[in-house]
């Protein structure tokens, strides 16, 4: 019988959806990043949970506050990729023994420190013992049945597009577990990046209160995973002409003799919004998204042929379906 | 610094509590068992989660099916008390390594067969890496606002009544953990109380319609604890004048010279609901219940004295504040 490392967690999800019966009438295939439901109203109700495990999800170096706002951020990264408005928050907790009064102050001031940045509210919760740090939350959001953005709809043609930088997470991360020496000012946005993610609600609502987004998902298990997704639900492939490599990304490649292009593609961690935009909307997304201080970089587009691919001086090269995944990569084992 | 085992889950709840800033205009009070959030239609929303952690929530004997199931039936319980209708369920799971392809099919099906049994549905969820089974849910239900009922708003005269029995999951427990030899039939009954609870969602739903209970609250952390934070709420204090002792618990206590009051008082882990009705209204309610096929049993009535008494031949006597506390018990503790 094989053991969870091998399985991995797609597999592993998999294998749950086959047990469960489907509501009928969801207006939101199984398998996107948000669930939806119809009840009364205009709007749909999403809903989403995300936990956070601390041998999983909390580098060395990243405190219990920034911890339980980072699990409050990848609860609202994925309803940000849907254009949904989050209302409300429930946390569970699972505390290991150790934690002091102190410690619990601390998560809770993050979880509330989190929600209240993106103008929501802890609503309810539970606490437990548990052996690791367990921060599992449930957002509910609303959304206009209209507006919402699934992750399924790319056709070929449709630009490609993400609102911001990649690598930089991957660099932070690096530093945190080997304790690498960066000059000041650099080591800061590389940390902050991996410390104080923020998800990109702004730039999800706007877009979709624009209709021109065909698909979108968020790229919490970095660019290239959240490009094979899309490529899968849609069956599409991506030609990638510019890689948007951040400069401070860039900059610590080169002084540590990395691969900037695994940095980009591979880091993960980094909570923006990737998706695809019908050529003669362009204008209108951009437009959209820059009244709310955002940004939306071009990075190629969507083509007939099944494959990602990046565009390079020799030719192109495939683009690997790897990323994050638990299960398969602990940060116990990064470290180790 | 204290540790958590000596604060308690309630102590660290009111921690957590200070730290969260609460949304404006909310139908419930914080303290209450769920979450209620108005939207739009005429009807509320309500919100829960609870978390399952295997080492303080599954006895040993108990099946991952059996877990799943339960972790279902916590939440689904909550929502009974509260008169409200679960509509849909979402599972963030925390799985350790060594569970198998097998184990994984087991918990997923006991998550269906737990919702397919309150007429609910398994919407989205989340699966990680963690060291102790975690089955974390998150239940959304609805509720008009008429029919919602309160922890608080029991009045001194009022009926206190209960839905079932108390005592055979403590016995059922107490089997488990010790290995107790006990005859067969006694057996089965008492077991299937502690790896089979069912949340009492059809009488809560009948009562909420009608309108005639004035507090409630399930009985997951016990009798005793109930009665307490419902005299809390309220202010008020209860006379149990006859111990709702399930007969099974009775004979259970008697062979193993055991306190019979203890076990029906102190188990927990029942989902019995506990709520006080106007006299004047106890006939509708029992109606009401009856046409469900459930049960309605008086134990006493609300004082208004704040204090929580029972009724012996000896006198009164005071029943303590005490019950299933996270951080304080866990089974592992109990085991050795």
């Amino acid at each position: 019988m094989q053991g969870l490392e091998s399985l991995g967690e797609r597999k592993i999800i998999q294998i749950i959806q086959q047990q469960l019966e489907v509501m009928p009438g969801l207006p939101l295939g199984f398998g996107d990043d948000v669930s939806a439901l119809k009840l009364e109203g205009d709007k749909l109700l999403i809903l989403k949970t995300d936990m956070l495990v601390d041998k999983t999800d909390v580098p060395p170096g990243m405190s219990l506050w920034q911890a339980a706002r980072k699990a409050v951020v990848m609860n609202i990264s994925d309803l940000a990729a849907k254009g949904a408005k989050p209302i409300a928050l429930l946390v569970a907790l699972g505390i290991p023994r150790g934690f002091t009064e102190k410690d619990i102050k601390q998560i809770a001031k993050g979880l509330n420190s989190g929600a209240r940045e993106y103008n929501t509210f802890v609503l309810g919760g539970d606490t437990n013992e548990a052996s690791d740090l367990i921060i599992s939350c449930a957002v509910l959001g609303t959304c206009h049945p209209k507006m919402l953005i699934k992750r399924k709809g790319t056709r070929p043609g449709d630009i490609l597009a993400v609102t911001g930088n990649f690598g930089k997470t991957a660099a932070g991360l690096k530093i945190l577990l080997e304790n690498i020496h960066v000059p000041q000012e650099l080591k800061e946005t590389l940390l902050e990046s991996i410390l104080m993610p923020k998800a990109r609600l702004r730039e999800g609502l706007a877009l979709a209160s624009s209709q021109v987004v065909t698909a979108s998902i968020d790229s919490s298990d970095g660019l290239a995973w959240s490009l094979h997704e899309l490529s899968k639900a849609s069956h599409v492939g991506f030609l990638i002409e510019k890689l948007p490599l951040a400069t401070e990304a860039a900059k610590f490649a080169k002084a540590h003799g990395l691969n900037p292009t695994e940095l980009c593609l591979y880091g993960g961690e980094e909570y923006e919004l990737v998706l695809t935009i019908k050529p003669q909307f362009w204008n209108k997304a951009l437009s959209a998204i820059k009244n709310v201080g955002g940004r939306l970089i071009p990075i190629g587009k969507a083509i007939k042929e099944n494959i990602v691919k990046l565009k390079t001086e020799k030719g192109s090269i495939p683009i690997e379906f790897k990323g994050w995944e638990h299960f398969k990569t602990t940060l116990k084992e990064i470290q180790e």
